[in-house]
């Protein structure tokens, strides 16, 4: 099976479970909770756990699917509450919760979201000291997730980010839930500890990347392909690597917080161009990705190690 | 021992594990997230907790002190959000977590001891079928918890409360988490289904009767004791059972939502009391704690059932 074709097959499985749990709701809080949930979405988290769980013990995805569905309900639950803080109006093409409903719902939506995160995750049909360990991985990377968010959100008032702090910020607020999709997934399927760390860090590093890249995508991709305005980090003054790489070359991106014309863009990618700045920020995208697949190299050949090796070029490789 | 002494003692060393794990942060988001933590409390759920446990099998306290921990945790995280989203500035004498700090921090702060309460049960000394089990409570609790605080949200731009929907969201919000508290700690320290039911239906039940309580505590407690702005809940035209009673003989108190003045505060109280209102509400306190008591019938009996019954009683004769 392609890439492509797994990812479609995973989406649609995790997609039912949700209309399932949560497509029915009457209640107010019930909806909005499945709000964000049911606006589609790439699933990409629970595809990652159900491939490590294949690639630690064939045919073991099918018992993990109530963890992998808790670990979309997680990702769900974070983006509704950054929607709140970074005072987001609009996300996959529908109004933020709070906006369509209120700030009170919306707090609450995501509260319920990452309780249920946690019942899934306990209904698993895999041996209670497994569900255990993951029950302990996933709120470990929650707590996470939140400095991550928190860090990203003192970035704006701070002069000085350096790349090591901004790395350790996607470390934290992308990369920890890609760790622990993994992870859990090898935990679950019964890996062994080496099993569960390299996959667990496997997922950290392509997680770290995905992140990367979409500062990179950000800047260049055409709004038709990305369905984002372009350059909306410039616009927003956000402190990403190609900034820190543009002004270790002398070219302040900090400063612009305001609409930019696409002639002004164009302008300013043909300078960083050429100045190799969108070059190595790619490159470590890369690196990252190289990284990752090295890690997962101690596990025996499989489709699903190919998978999620695949998985990893996708992350680096995607236009939008 | 008495239950005082116990109680005191019970608080001194959940204190401790919180001075511990949360006491000397030096990130402001594990400043933040410890802050209300840090500011004292009664620790009621991890007592009712650990006297489940005991009940159960004595000496299994001790195994359970993370779960505890766990249940405190969760409340504190409850606090923090509802603090929010009720606009409330200060709380247990220190300024709430939104307002030392702001909106989002006091978000990530709730979610951080949200994501730990899951890490602190996972980490209980008991066998791993009772953790799981632990855990899907816990999260359903959770669940339960925010659609009280939903509910309680709702009642403000309604006309007509009823009796039952006042109930209702009170077993949600109050109860749940005492239900959990009993409930958890009966299954931790081993409890069969008998056991375990009856412990969580007590603990429901008991936790129904204290929002019930508080209610009157807000009429009629003297400042001096209490610590709170009197009748703030007439002031500020929250629904209680007080008023659902009191409508039905014919008395609005739902219209102040202003100052009140001592006199007419006392003015109020007497004629409230004198219709029996508050006479019949108080009865609906210890009719809740009755019958919770006959739900423990079942367990053998010990100090620490005889303790049980004890926190029952004091939920509904304390004065503040």
């Amino acid at each position: 099976m392609d890439l492509t074709e797994y990812l479609e097959q995973t989406a649609d499985n995790i997609d039912r479970l949700i209309h399932r749990y949560f497509g029915s709701s009457c209640e107010d809080l019930g909806r909005a909770s499945a709000h964000l949930l049911t606006a589609g979405g790439k699933r990409l988290r629970p595809a990652l756990l159900m491939l490590a769980a294949d690639a630690v013990r064939k045919g073991s995805s099918a018992d993990v699917m109530p963890a992998a569905l808790a670990l979309e309900l997680t990702h769900s639950f974070t983006l509704i509450h950054d929607d709140i803080m970074d005072g987001d109006a609009t996300r996959r093409g529908v109004p933020t919760v709070h906006t369509r409903w209120d700030e009170p719902t919306a707090i609450l939506a995501g509260d319920v979201l990452f309780a249920s995160a946690f019942e899934f995750l306990s209904l698993a049909d895999c041996p209670d000291n497994t569900k255990v360990r993951s029950v302990t991985m996933l709120a470990r990377t929650c707590v996470e997730i939140c400095e991550g968010q928190h860090l990203d959100m003192s970035f704006e008032g701070c002069e000085e980010v350096t790349e090591g702090d901004y790395l350790k910020m996607v470390e934290k607020k992308t990369g920890a839930l890609y760790a622990a999709s993994a992870g859990i997934g090898a935990i679950l399927a019964g890996g062994n500890d080496a099993q569960v760390q390299a996959l667990y860090q496997f997922g950290r590093s392509i997680g770290m990347a995905f992140q990367v890249q979409d500062d990179v995508i950000d800047l260049v991709a055409s709004p038709e392909l990305s369905g984002k305005d372009r350059a909306s980090d410039l616009r927003e003054g956000k402190k990403t690597l190609i900034n820190i790489r543009a002004a270790d070359k002398g070219i302040d991106l900090s400063g612009f917080r305001r609409e930019l014309s696409d002639e002004e863009i164009d302008s300013l990618i043909s300078q960083l161009e050429s100045l190799g700045v969108i070059g190595e920020v790619r490159q470590i995208a890369f690196d990252l990705v190289k990284f990752g697949k090295q890690r997962i190299s101690i596990l025996p050949e499989s489709d699903e190690k190919r998978l999620l090796c695949e998985i990893g070029d996708h992350f680096v490789t995607r236009g939008f």
